[in-house]
């Protein structure tokens, strides 16, 4: 049993002047954020995650209420929020992300010192499909805290009472460690949203949702005299191929391909929505028959959701797509999942048949040969993740999938469905346009770090005007490069967190 | 005595057909161009700087003849240009810039690898005042091919022939060597490169040049169907920033000053545009007895830019400064050197006394205090660098300078004036907004290769189907991350080049 939340029953939204409010705050924390050490930082991030774990069971309760999403998804997405935090605090310590380089002076050359400095606050868009993993904590502001960057988050209408008190149990945490004041902070609404992106203070801004969300904050970042940074992670269609070897596992497929498109109602933006299957393998009907024997049920998560999602079965349908198999909707606001299938004919590099569609369907499409799915893969725009389900270790065709699929995505995933996002050093959650708009970043793994921050070289500089990372001692005791070779600390630094 | 090049007298512009068939050629040799061993892409790299020094001397000549940069300088600009090849070639055997991350599978967590895969051809615009540093060969090309990246050159028309004769010259050494065709090419004239940045094959663009032209590729670009980054290093004013103690040592000061912003007749970008000097010093006039003493002679590159500098210098003082000195202009096409002051008071932050002055021209300004010097650095635009003079080790107004400057520039240099940028581990040639399109992003240093990759993970994926250097048994022999943890090989491999 965790403590229970003090939920607020109503989230006002913010005005002008409480943007301006908050968003100086963060301007005001900036330098003792930069100046603290990893140490700090990371103790911070424990101190939320601890928080956060200690309230597990009424968020999770307290997000359901607000999202449908089921309660065992969230409990375990109220501990991976934790777990990422952590996973960031261990990051910031062991300091790659600061890319320490150190030349020192040659006949020729000066002494010349370069560091991913931070570039200060940033904005942070919560997810309506994670209430816990990416917006208000989780992922991005674990990241952006790590990096040395205060943090602004715009809550999801989608459980702003779920966003309340997250806030709430941070910053009591963050207070009783003594954070600086305007390391973590929130605002509420849309137009509070563009207020933030358009803030001189607000340096780079990340987000995850939908393509019309992201692009419209890419396009309102570049209207700022000073142009910032905005990782969006936006809408995408994941492939799933079948190889020719892998028909003799269908009905584990099926299984598999059922619970990964339907996993929170297909409203993963991993979710599944292209299936490539040999031809005459039958998939569809196999994936039908799975749906018909376990329909899965849900709602989604809003209104909006509800009808675009609507709108999006109906583009698949009128534009050649046809429906193998369909649940009926559970509940007067719970939709159907859809089971489709459509001629590799249709499937073009402009092909309606490949927009996203967020829910609960998949698209199989059948190739008769190679040189056709090939050629399907070709067409497809940048996405997040494509999978490759294979016919065991000896299938031949996976070297040459796993290469034509790879410059199309930014993870390939063999024998794995692509919903499922680890928060390891080696993640990559981001992909070629038009599934991010910044495909060099990822909002997941340690490589997140990187989005905040931004070199600076110092030439012939003492050391007492260098910052620490840089100073020959090597306070932090991180990794660096001294004259092109890597110096590894024989003992790490690790963060010091409770065990989750 | 060096090999004598081949110059042609005319050189043609590009048609749309001549443009689209190098394009094609670029991309049908990527595939081999990643799949060559970082030994292998050295060895491209070195022979090209080899032939580079074998045609030093007349390469040098024909530059002057074009530019009328001087002979020393160009001299130096050659050996440069092919150490540069040489330092990408080591870079890229280092193997670091691959990030190679490996994380072995877990109970919970799947196998995960994540590498730096190459984003394919780059288009590289050529810059008037580095015939050899930056352009046809130099950083941009020399980082590009180390990344794994074929290159398409967009010549300036600065200097036509000499862009020739260096293609000419790598052509000849790529093909000795056996380099894939396609991997290196050149397009002419205004309309090519425009194609070229639109070119669908073309997934990145790298650039020097004005701020003008930067942000034209730059907006460009943004109109594709798919965006692609444009690193874009576009003009800038570099302070200098003389400290109170510094005034002990202002004839010194003032001769190197008048050397640095001066350097190429001033057309560098990293040239120092504004001084920063104490109340009273004179520094001003001590600047104008040096230029009185020792007139700088030279021509600008080209007609416009000689028109350009008369506007600039123009603008300034119809903004408030005052001409303190000027010498005569050496030739009927060679520019005055002007050394000019203005208030405090003048310098905010629309003040257009920030605006570059891309020529022979420094402006002064003298500040009452510490508080006033911070104001107006608060004001400055974002810049390639700044430096700090200083009276010397003792000087215990350095650190807190650095610290206010550090956020305006991309390198900081002290007791060093701001041209000259060395090819290094810690090189950082990118600053802020205007001063470059991607200040997250260098085009001189080990960086540099950064610019021309994005990660691609790998889940669950087998050897066979794994890129080389995410394959267990590292036949690269490149630095790579395990389980979190840094693995450096004991014997680090190197370029073999010839010694230089």
């Amino acid at each position: 049993m965790t403590t229970v939340v003090d939920a607020p029953s109503v989230v006002g939204e913010s005005t002008p002047q409480d943007v301006c409010r908050v968003v100086a705050a963060a301007a005001a924390a900036a330098p003792a954020v930069v100046a603290a050490t990893p140490a700090e930082r990371a103790a911070w991030l424990c101190a939320i995650a601890d928080a956060v774990v200690a309230h597990a069971d009424s968020l999770a309760a307290l997000a359901h209420e607000e999202t449908g999403l089921g309660l065992p998804r969230l409990d375990g997405e109220v501990l991976r929020c934790a777990n990422q935090l952590r996973f960031y605090a261990d990051v910031c310590i062991e300091g790659s992300w600061l890319g320490a380089t150190i030349d020192h002076a040659t006949a020729t050359t000066p002494d010349l010192r370069r560091i991913q400095a931070s570039v200060g606050p940033v904005a942070v868009f919560g997810a309506s499909n994670f209430p816990f993993g990416f917006g208000t904590l989780g992922n991005d502001t674990g990241s952006a805290i790590a990096a040395g960057s205060p943090v602004v988050v715009k809550g999801h209408p989608a459980h702003p009472r779920t966003h309340a008190a997250l806030m709430d149990i941070a910053h009591d945490a963050l207070a009783d460690i003594g954070a600086p004041e305007g390391l973590l902070s929130a605002v509420t609404g849309l137009a509070a949203g563009e207020q933030l992106v358009l803030a001189p203070e607000i340096a780079a801004v990340a987000f995850t949702g939908s393509e019309a969300g992201g692009l419209a904050l890419h396009r309102l970042a570049a209207t700022r005299p000073i142009p910032i940074p905005v990782y969006a992670e936006m809408g995408t269609v994941n492939a799933v191929v079948l190889t020719t070897a892998a028909v003799h596992r269908l009905a584990d497929l099926a299984q598999g391909a059922l619970a990964s498109f339907t996993m929170g109602m297909g409203q993963f933006c991993t979710k599944p929505g292209l299936i490539l299957a040999p031809a005459g393998c039958g998939f569809a009907a196999r994936l039908g028959a799975e749906l018909h024997d376990g329909p899965p049920t849900g709602v989604l998560l809003t209104v909006g959701i509800h009808e675009a999602f609507g709108h999006g079965v109906q583009n698949l349908l009128t534009n050649g797509a046809f429906a193998v198999a369909r649940s009926d909707a559970s509940t007067p606001i719970g939709p159907s999942v859809w089971v489709l299938e459509a001629d590799a004919s249709l499937i073009h590099r402009e092909s309606p048949l490949l927009r996203e569609c967020f829910g609960p369907v998949v698209l199989v499409v059948e190739y008769a040969d190679a040189h056709q799915r090939d050629d399907l893969i070709a067409a497809l725009p940048g996405a997040l993740v494509a999978s490759v389900m294979t016919g065991g270790s000896a299938d031949d065709e996976v070297a040459d999938l796993v290469k034509h699929l790879a410059p199309k995505v930014g993870r390939v995933a063999v024998d794995a469905w692509p919903t499922g996002v680890a928060t390891l050093w080696a993640q990559q959650h981001g992909g070629p346009w038009p599934a991010t708009t910044d495909p060099r970043a990822t909002s997941v793994g340690a490589a997140a770090l990187a989005r905040f921050t931004r070199p600076v070289a110092y030439q012939g500089t003492p050391q007492a005007a260098l910052p620490v990372p840089l100073q020959d001692k090597n306070a932090w005791r991180i990794v660096r490069r001294v004259n092109g070779r890597l110096r590894v600390p024989r003992e790490p630094k690790v963060a010091q967190c409770a065990v989750p």
